[in-house]
């Protein structure tokens, strides 16, 4: 796919954040520059850029923008960690930006911090973009052969440096012979499915079909759907998952149709910090995303919606949850802590925790 | 509420039959003269009058209008009948209007013929709302005090000659002290929900909010929900239940959190002749529906879509059938056949079968 979701530029303007503007897609690929910290966040907070992997990225990279432009770096940092607030990568991203930053500031000035904090931004999305690989070579081995998949929100190469979560796994499929079919649910409010994932499916020569959330029921019912994957924006100590509101929904579904269920997101997603589904902090955003569509209303104006942009599933109704480092099966506080302490350790090599379906 | 959704009117350019054009909700109140059959089984198709019970008095009201003109009246009842598969009613009030005129041309002649259609379609649309009168009455009963409704698609006097089905349930409740809210389904594709629901929501001063659909599960999870309410177009011998799709996800998400999911349709939705859910036929419509909206492309052009118009839920699934006759409960093969040898009997009184949460 090789999208460009997100580049650094280092040009005669000054160094800039050049991000895909996914709220515009599928109409018209165009990029937005921020050529500052407060432009960033309010791309994060309009949904320019979204997907939790590269919230990460983009956060790293944002810190690194701050330093190179001689801002207040942990000023910045707070600004941008606190733009979204249930997707844990977005503050995992800008404290490792920052703590390269901070070590290098005290050891050599600004200079050398600015590009400390830069490297590590690098890094940050160099280990994003391996991690999609291991999670998309780990994720191939559960699906069956012939694969038909239903899938959730969008998890491709706009939400990652590489090729995504959920998404790299279908891909992945797909490049492997084993995908006959792609069922991509619409995700209301801000259709991410319908904008983007079908986007990616048709750029990828995917044999793809869109559906509305409500039409998963009795497509699972049709024996239609071999396998349910989606990604994660947090899983807390638990295993309680939050991801995009609809997620715990079609979770239920599997569970009463009998398809796996199955979660793939990076460790960077596990918050061991956050004891359990219910300690989730669930973004809410406005009524007008709910009630007006493209600018035009599609409810009685000054009608109230309940919007919340995320869902929390119990890790009991997961399947299994597939990571760059193994998959964890069942997703229980005790297998978590198994990808947890292997998260501490980088670069090593940890076998598979379990795999069954 | 007293919406003039369907009115028959004989005025100087001849008969012909008035719908609100609901296609245009809630921008605009605007209504459609239908003066010959082909215009209403279009009108039909494009959802400008949609809904169960208040097809089968639209289709009663078709078969006076061929008649009045002097048309080819079984062929046109037979355009009338096909125009959509799903709902039951359509071809029922067509029927009975037919079968009115048949017995009346072969007694009196075309004029008195033409006479006894129209009679007919009146008496169709006043037990439409008798039904909608005494469907209230037995649903409030099974409504907590302070009752958190949420409902799905449309299902108010849109959709009948009276007050509705589900939504005459909420109005009573609201009208009797008892309503705390109503939550309500956008009903993607085509919105029946945000558009209509919320539209009779807020002319009868309800406390309402739109949520999409995929929202009901968290919704549910947080307790907010004391008891879903949906109407039904068609409900097979076994009490399998056809209607708007995403129903059958809700009554799995409401048995997940053991939250009563109850079905509010006049007897003349149940379908002896319909064996059980497998036998149902769902009308599958286009793509554009789901990959467009208002025009504007919200998928990549082109991109293939899954999109029946409705759902079939097994009768285990619902805790109880409210109808004008009274309350099937549980809802089997049983209960049904005693609401329909009820409805082989106008006018007469049956006790409940049973009421019980």
């Amino acid at each position: 796919m090789d999208l460009p979701t997100l580049r650094w530029t280092g040009g005669p303007g000054g160094p800039a954040i050049e991000l895909l503007d996914q709220t515009r897609l599928p109409a018209e690929e165009a990029m937005l520059t921020c050529r500052d910290v407060p432009q960033l966040v309010d791309a994060i907070q309009r949904l320019v850029v979204r997907g939790a992997p590269i919230l990460g990225v983009a956060g790293a990279f944002g810190v690194a923008l701050a330093a190179a432009r001689g801002d207040d770096v942990p000023a910045a940092a707070q600004a941008l960690a606190g733009a979204r607030p249930t997707a844990v990568n977005l503050g995992w991203g800008v404290r490792r930006a920052l703590a390269a930053y901070t070590a290098a500031l005290d050891a050599g000035g600004a200079g050398p911090a600015a590009q400390a904090a830069l490297e590590q931004a690098r890094a940050v999305a160099a280990e994003d973009a391996a991690a999609s690989a291991a999670m998309a070579e780990h994720g191939l081995r559960l699906l069956p052969p012939r694969a038909r998949v239903l899938t959730h929100c969008n998890t491709g190469a706009l939400v990652s440096a590489g090729g995504g979560t959920a998404f790299a796994v279908i891909l992945a499929a797909h490049r492997a012979g084993r995908l006959a079919k792609v069922w991509v649910d619409e995700t209301r409010p801000l259709l991410q499915g319908a904008r983007l994932t079908a986007y990616e499916a048709r750029r990828a020569g995917l044999d793809y079909a869109v559906l509305p959330d409500s039409a998963a029921a009795s497509l699972m019912a049709s024996g239609a759907v071999d396998v349910v994957l989606t990604g994660a924006d947090r899983i807390a100590a638990d295993g309680s998952v939050a991801n995009k509101v609809g997620t715990y929904g079609l979770a239920i579904l599997a569970r009463h149709h009998r398809i796996p269920f199955i979660v793939v997101a990076p460790v960077s997603t596990i918050d061991p910090g956050t004891a359990d589904g219910a300690a989730i902090v669930v973004e809410h955003r406005t009524d007008e995303e709910v009630t007006t569509m493209a600018g035009h209303p599609i409810a009685p104006p000054g009608s109230p919606a309940y919007n919340p942009a995320f869902d929390v599933t119990p890790g009991g109704l997961v399947t299994a949850l597939v990571t760059e480092r193994g998959v964890a099966q069942p997703v229980t506080a005790g297998t978590l802590r198994l990808l947890g302490d292997a998260q501490r350790l980088p670069n090593c090599a940890r076998p598979d925790i379990s795999v069954e379906l």
